[in-house]
């Protein structure tokens, strides 16, 4: 019999059929034993009324690993409406110890380090499981929706001899007797790669080595990474950006809607439009719902971005808000100015309910303007880089996501731990 | 006018168009320039007769970046079938410097480290692009058949507290003050994901200190990497994988069909069964055809494996050839015996057309099997690994196909370096 998984039982009432998973839980009652057994799919109920049976059953200690044979019979009490009657069970591997939380709670009972010590086993539970679901149909909408939009994949390196960004925050290595870095981000190769593909892409780890310790900072994260050329000005990456996280959105629909159904989540609307604002004018309308000083601070405060996600939410009815044209001084070396407001930035930052999501921009394209912004050193150190702005490079630009952070935002996670499988920070490298 | 690209101009004969590129090449006759205009879709054709628009084409260097309104005209002639009539030139960017190879030629007349050291400029060139584009479609194979066989897509941690599979060859690093390592595979991760989806898999570098300067090591490479539960044994793992390649395949047909055409490549054919020998039955053959002293050696050597490789070829008509039952001496301590051959595993190598492209195989599940191949101090550091088998896992077992090396065989690169964007090894770590 070949086996079907927990979310395929309406297709075979009146048949007998072989599932396998964990035992989430038993119910003994006087006469029957109800056996929950979850899958990848979900749960099923196991109807136990044999005596010998009960008694195996009543062997096995949370999480032992079953095969059963059982009919499918519908049955409108039974959760998901189909219950499995005269199982016949094989253990294949019955634990020594039970889990140290009890993994039948709706709501795991324990610390936020308790469960990510004990990730291997936390992990399993079907409200973390389901975050987990929903972080990889947004990596599959970003990835379908460039696809579809003519962006080519690419896999650059992780291992740098450069400092990508700056030389703060960078962790370093023993290369083969050398010193060299973990890349910060694949900016510098994604801006090379437009001159190959003119549009590029890539999904990776990068490496931050954050002194602080704070819900929504990693050591370790998934950057899901656009660079885009040929382009106006950065407007045509808000609008790349734009169709991307609708892409995202709508694959959640489709391949994790139970997750969504379980966790409760209120997937946000992708604007036709996301509104924007600029950053002065941003700025202004801070300071005057305020009462503080903002105008000429050469960046926005988180409480800021919250309360331009709400006026955002409020004005535009967006979860989504463009600020625009943030400060050179804040912005790294290759951003492109903004040409009618001197001392601001082609670039932008994307909020996502009053948090910020996404950074992106225009680039500088022209290798002269390279030279103008970096001294003999920087030239030396990126030589290899500067090599594809010597050597033509079209008006381009693109953008970060932040996978952990978006995830964390949309199923309503306050500490960005509780959305990775295996968070790495200032104190923690285990599991 | 929007811009279309050079694979669209049969769509549009009789029209005015705007392309957008870099100037690959100029044919300058008496009375007319042939100006090669490349962008991300091919090369197209424009046509300049004006004498002043002759001029500023002439006073282009190799890879100006440009915009070109003309008109498409058919022409038996002309590269493609197209070519671009009254052209108006926009330079958008002309180069200080022309590149150090000539762009123009079918094959860049430079050594590999030449090309490697000028990346920027050298993966422009349609062949090596060719290659990163079959690169690019294999990953989305990858990924569609596994969507398509219920895996989820996971991302686990590079940095890693204690190394995956052994003491050597590890990069370690600085992390806030202690020692950490660069993961040599997610091995450990993706097995504790099994106990979450049953079916996993993941895309991401890995990373090797190869202190060996081969043409088939790098010291990081991209590891695509699968893991499934409920196996009966290392033979259903091997299903996944057939089904694996052929999806890569089919998807290099689909989305890659001009770059495969470019470079000439014959595609292999995935049998249904992929053949199969033991490695002790492949030992005597390979004894009994070289006259060797073979069996008993613990491993293939290279020579062996490209034997196996034509015999695969001349004995079933496969490039593809799966050798099974490594001695367990030379697999890591999570393998799995081979139950009616003592000394033997069920793991396998996966030869492609004579060279080792996969290592797979079914793993322990079994806590106490475990406990018996650990000692205190790997159990130690492998606490948050071991757990998950302590709360049951299933029979399970996955494979890792090594991208790299896969694209080089299939495209027919001599070096791995030739297919990789930024390759890192013992001597290289820029660009």
């Amino acid at each position: 019999m070949t086996r079907i998984t927990s979310s395929e039982l309406a297709a075979h009432v009146g048949e007998r059929v072989t599932l396998a998973g964990w035992v989430h839980h038993q119910r003994r009652l006087a006469q029957v034993t109800f056996l929950l057994l979850r899958d990848a799919a979900g749960i099923a109920q196991v109807v136990v009324v044999d005596d010998g049976d009960r008694a195996v059953a009543a062997g096995l200690l949370p999480e032992a690993v079953v095969e059963i044979d059982a009919s499918v019979v519908a049955s409108s009490q039974a959760p998901g409406g189909f219950e499995l009657h005269q199982p016949v069970l094989t253990v294949l591997v019955n634990p020594s110890e039970a889990p140290p939380f009890e993994m039948r709670r709706p709501e795991l009972q324990a610390s936020l380090p308790s469960l990510l010590d004990h990730a291997a086993i936390a992990l399993r539970h079907p409200r973390i499981r389901a975050a987990t679901s929903i972080s990889a149909a947004s990596v599959a909408g970003f990835r379908s929706t460039l696809d579809g939009l003519g962006f080519t994949e690419i896999h650059t390196p992780k291992i740098v001899g450069t400092a990508t960004e700056s030389g703060a925050n960078v962790f370093s290595l023993d290369y083969f007797g050398r010193t060299a870095y973990l890349a910060q981000s694949p900016q510098l190769y994604k801006q090379i790669m437009v001159g190959v593909f003119e549009r590029v892409y890539e999904t990776g780890p990068v490496f931050r080595a954050e002194p602080h310790d704070t819900v929504r900072h990693l050591a370790e994260y998934v950057s899901l990474d656009v660079e885009l050329g040929f382009i106006r000005d950065h407007r045509d990456v808000e609008a790349v950006l734009r169709d991307v996280l609708a892409g995202m959105v709508e694959t959640i629909v489709e391949r994790a809607s139970p997750a969504v159904e379980l966790l409760g989540v209120q997937l946000p609307v992708v604007p036709d439009e996301i509104p924007r604002i600029h950053f002065h004018d941003a700025q202004e309308l801070l300071e005057a719902a305020t009462g503080e000083q903002v105008v000429g601070e050469p960046d926005l405060a988180p409480a800021h971005e919250r309360w331009l996600g709400h006026w955002a939410l409020t004005e535009h009815g967006s979860d989504f808000l463009f600020v625009e044209g943030y400060p050179m001084a804040k912005r790294p070396f290759y951003t492109h100015p903004e040409p009618a407001r001197p001392g601001h930035s082609n670039s932008f930052d994307l909020l996502f309910r009053g948090l910020e999501l996404v950074t992106g921009g225009q680039r500088l394209h022209r290798h002269q303007d390279y030279l103008d912004v970096t001294d003999e050193q920087t030239r030396a150190a990126l030589a290899g880089y500067l090599e594809a702005f010597e050597h033509g490079m079209p008006p381009h630009g693109g953008f970060a996501i932040g996978l952990e952070r978006w995830t964390a935002r949309i199923v309503g996670a306050a500490n960005i731990r509780e959305v990775t499988l295996f968070p790495r920070d200032l104190n923690r490298i285990t599991p």
